[in-house]
C-alpha cells in the first residue's frame, strides 16, 4: 500500500498531482455538451463531470472550470438559456476526446471532431447524432465554489430521448447495451459491463437482485 | 427513438422518473464515505456522487440530499470535521448497497453491513479495508443547491491510499485493476474495462493513444 500525505500531494508535479486527484474519485461520467453561438456557430465539448441533482423537477450539474479562460460552452449557454448532454458510446471516443482541444469560438467543434449534428423539434441547440441517450437541458443557476473558483452548473432537463428497449419496466436504463463509456481521470475511457441490481435496502434485510425483476 | 418531454416527466410515476433521470446522466463513482459519530459510533454509506473538484489543493465533492431527515454522515463530519472516502470493488458491492439502510445513529454500519474497519495513523475516521482505494478528507464548506434543498460538499483531500502497482508514471490510476465498480441509477452496480486513453487534444492534431506509454 502506498501512502501520499498532504505534503507530498503538494510536492508532487502538477501534471502527476492532476492525473492522481482526478483518478482517485473513481469513474466519472462521459457526456458531450453542445450549445449554440448568438452568431450561430455550434460548439461541442466533451465533460466528465456531469452529475444527477434532482428528479422532481429533472436536474442535472456539472463542474465547470473557472473562468479565467473564454469558455465558449458557458458563453453560449448563458446567452441563449440552452445546452443538450449527450452520452459517449464507445465507437465515438476519440472523436469526444477530439473535442476538449481549444478551437476559437467561430470553429464548430462538430466539424472538427467528424460528430455529427442534430437538431430536435425547434430546440436551439444541437444534438450529437452518434449519441444513444441525450438530453435537452435548460440553464438554472451557478454556485461558485469559492476554495478554486470553479462553478457547479445546474440545468432543468427538459426532453430526454433514448432507444424504448433500454428503458427497464422499472425506469431505470440499461447504459450498457448501448455501450455508455465512463471515463477515468481526464484522458481515460472505460467500457462498463452490468454486475447486478439490488434491492432497496432496509435496516437487518439483506438485499436480493432485482436485476432480472423484482 | 423514444422521447420524454418536461410534461411527460413530471407526469410519470415517481419511482420511474427517479430511475430514469438518475440514471440518463451516465456512469456514477461508486465510494463509501465512513465518519465517526461524538460518541465514537462509526458510520458507512455508499454515495454515488462523489466528483473531483480540483488539483491544486487536492478536493473532492459530494452531492447530500436535503437535511428533512438526520443524515449521520452530515452530522459526523460537521461535528468531526473528518471523513474518508473508500472506492468500492466489485466483490462488495451487495455489502456496499446495504449501508443504505436508514439505520439509527448508534448503530455502525460497519457491523451491519459486515464490512471492515480499519483506523490509519491516528486518523479520526475509520477506513473500509476492503477497498483498494482509500482517502482521508477535511470537511471544508457547503453549498446549497436551491433549486431542490441539495447541498454540495467540498472535502480537502489529505491522505490517499492506494497499491503502487496501480499508479502509471504519469499519476493516471488504473481503476480497472483493483477491480473498482460503476453506479447506474440508484442500485446498478458496473465494473468497467480500459478502452484506451488519449493525448492532450490540440486544434487540428489527430490524438493519439497513451495507454501504453507517450
Amino acid at each position: 500500500m502506498m501512502h501520499y500525505s498532504k505534503e507530498q500531494l503538494l510536492q508532487l508535479n502538477s501534471r502527476f498531482r492532476a492525473n492522481l486527484i482526478n483518478s482517485c474519485t473513481g469513474y466519472k461520467s462521459s457526456n458531450l455538451l453542445a450549445t449554440k453561438s448568438p452568431n450561430g456557430t455550434s460548439n461541442l465539448a466533451i465533460f466528465n463531470s456531469v452529475v444527477h441533482i434532482g428528479s422532481n423537477p429533472p436536474m442535472l450539474g456539472f463542474i465547470l472550470r473557472p473562468l479565467t479562460v473564454k469558455r465558449n460552452t458557458y458563453e453560449n449557454f448563458k446567452s441563449s438559456g440552452y445546452f443538450t448532454v449527450n452520452q459517449i458510446p464507445s465507437n465515438i471516443i476519440k472523436k469526444a476526446h477530439e473535442t476538449s482541444a481549444k478551437y476559437e469560438e467561430d470553429i464548430s467543434e462538430f466539424a472538427k471532431s467528424h460528430l455529427t449534428e442534430e437538431f430536435m423539434e425547434g430546440f436551439q441547440a444541437p444534438f450529437v447524432k452518434e449519441s444513444h441517450i441525450k438530453m435537452a437541458c435548460r440553464y438554472l443557476s451557478e454556485y461558485e465554489i469559492k476554495e478554486n473558483g470553479c462553478l457547479l452548473i445546474i440545468g432543468e432537463i427538459l426532453d430526454i430521448y433514448l432507444p424504448k428497449d433500454i428503458v427497464n419496466e422499472d425506469g431505470w436504463v440499461h447504459l450498457d447495451k448501448v455501450d455508455t463509456t465512463a471515463i477515468i481521470g481526464l484522458d481515460g475511457y472505460a467500457l462498463p459491463k452490468i454486475l447486478d441490481r439490488f434491492s432497496y435496502a432496509r435496516p437487518d434485510q439483506e438485499s436480493h437482485s432485482i436485476y432480472h425483476g423484482t
